[in-house]
């Protein structure tokens, strides 16, 4: 355990709910009534594709870390609302976190020591009643509101060892190269791949659709229109075009293969 | 009345103006210029069709009671800006309201038992000056900073009857049926119609496309790819996919009929 | 100079991050982080086309002054990202500003008497360390926490006389009118164009697409459907459809040239 729990009063919220809905707004209001003194509520991401599990996982793996210490990452994803899986509430790293037992928050706690997961105890929380379709609203931000009000999450439910363990893709040798995938591309055409990069040691050049490209320092390193390789803000090995959008130039996308070569 | 207003310190905005342009923003920034102790802004919608002003209604009904009493919910979706067209202002249920007179409140109102509705006195608050184009930022972000700083809603103008009634389609009953519409396509594809339903007592079935469609209780208790139907979130009854998208498995959207069975 | 700085509190981002991905979220968390008083970060667009900085600063320059007296604004959009280019830190009109020095602030320091304009010490603060792709992140968002927590903007850097100027298009006269162009479409396809406009003195008429079309006061003072000319929210001449899309009505968008008529 981490001491005593201080929230900082910030609560993320990383959803699959778009913004053309009022779900992200309710769940919101559902926030500031239950916590009075909540300090901010941050969107994290709310676009995903519903129900894609796996990329909730990848985003919220690489970004509650740049939170204060004491936030609350609240991420609903959750293909299975309404049925008997088990709400996790767990303490790591400083942090709480609040996700559907689906596998969501098994990165973050894959990568920190100690952590301490339970089994939102809804029942005696208060919660059982509400909708079976809107546990976002009914069940996930009381409960995230109780953590950010200053209670500490192992009051919230019982110790729960059989969480769902769904590791993302790992790269894996490949003769003397690394043989990784594409688990996101974001809005600028950026294909993030799950090879880990140091900035300091770059390797050589990735292989990907055919192509061999270099890895360069930064974007602003290649020449306009240049496909190339570089460590991501996320510390990931990545393909770009200076300028441009490297999943359009490519063809490829989310599970394209990408060799790494020369580390 | 009910008493002093005690506002909450919380904002909600509901528009048109998406999210690609800053007039969201810019209304904020009036909002934290005026309103020194302003807690939050809460954005509950803009991606709404422009002018849609029944789909504004739909949500600011469903939205509204999920924030603390003493909110502010700012509504602008404004065919009629410029012209002599009321900004109402509102205290019903514990809480405010601002919208242009133009039915976007109506359902509210028409829901709640002692409703105090008010022309806002544009002239007398010094908010006739700006502009004939973003009353957004011009009239309702500095109108909303003074209830959100304790002014009364009743101190922003005199009593005005003859605000616009505009009711959203009712379901209507249809030999032992109940004649229903769809009234919002929410992100997932879910039909979500006007018949309300109780979660303890489904009907039996919905007929909508010619299909026949049986009531489960949750999302999670229907087969991958069935279509259900269900009592949604918001209290309505709705057509869904089981991890698809019922609007597009059925090509159907908003305005289409939903007889609702065995009730 | 304009005497002690005193923040109010209040960020705003201005960035061509999008909503599909986590950054604009990460960037918010590593700000309260750093900045425990933070009162509100406030989006104001985040869905420029990539790497359009002639669209930021338009948008910027439009924005900043609705915010109270004290506001820090952070603008990136950044090609050069990781480049030695300057990020200026600015204090002007009573706000401070941080941008890359790109010519996204330009217009904003031309239109404001005894701006005070810097170049963030990044090493003198600590700050030269991070990834080389997301000084959002890792240089923006901390030089932004410090100034919202009081920090005054001269402090962060040595003046910098040689920020890049890159002035928006101005509209010249032509004969006895105004040839403008237009700089920013909205979502409601109106054209907004370069040329200030004064609502209390409209000019007659302007010429777009090989079509006339009159002024007006007022969107509502229009036929449905009528393509009218009127003077913005920004004080700026821009064409429209009384409820209806300008752009699409004429096929044109930035760029378009408009001429504007008796005034």
């Amino acid at each position: 355990m981490d001491g005593a729990w201080r929230p900082s009063g910030v609560v993320t919220l990383l959803t699959d709910f778009g913004h053309a809905d009022p779900y992200v707004g309710i769940l919101k209001g559902v926030l500031y009534r239950d916590a009075p003194a909540l300090r901010a509520v941050v969107d994290v991401a709310h676009e995903l594709e519903p129900q894609d599990v796996t990329a909730a996982a990848f985003v919220l793996r690489h970004s509650w870390s740049w939170f204060p210490a004491g936030s609350v990452h609240v991420a609903v994803v959750d293909p299975e609302v309404g049925s008997e899986r088990a709400i996790l509430v767990a303490r790591a790293g400083g942090h709480a976190f609040l996700a559907p037992d689906n596998g969501l928050l098994a990165p973050v706690l894959a990568g920190l020591q100690g952590a301490d997961v339970r089994r939102l105890d809804v029942e005696g929380l208060g919660l059982a009643g509400g909708s079976r379709t809107f546990h976002g609203r009914d069940r996930f931000a009381p409960a995230a509101a109780l953590l950010a009000a200053g209670r500490a999450p192992e009051t919230l439910g019982a110790p729960f060892a059989g969480w769902r363990r769904l590791a993302l893709p790992e790269p894996r040798p490949d003769g003397g190269a690394l043989l990784a995938e594409v688990l996101w591309v974001d809005r600028f055409g950026n294909l993030v791949t799950n090879a880990p990069g140091d900035p300091a040691a770059l390797p050589a050049r990735a292989e990907i659709g055919g192509r061999s490209v270099p890895f360069v320092g930064t974007y602003a390193a290649a020449e306009p229109g240049a496909l190339v390789a570089l460590v991501s803000s996320f510390g990931l090995c990545e393909i770009a075009v200076r300028g441009g959008n490297a999943a359009r130039t490519l063809g490829l996308g989310r599970g394209a293969a990408v060799r790494i070569l020369g580390r």
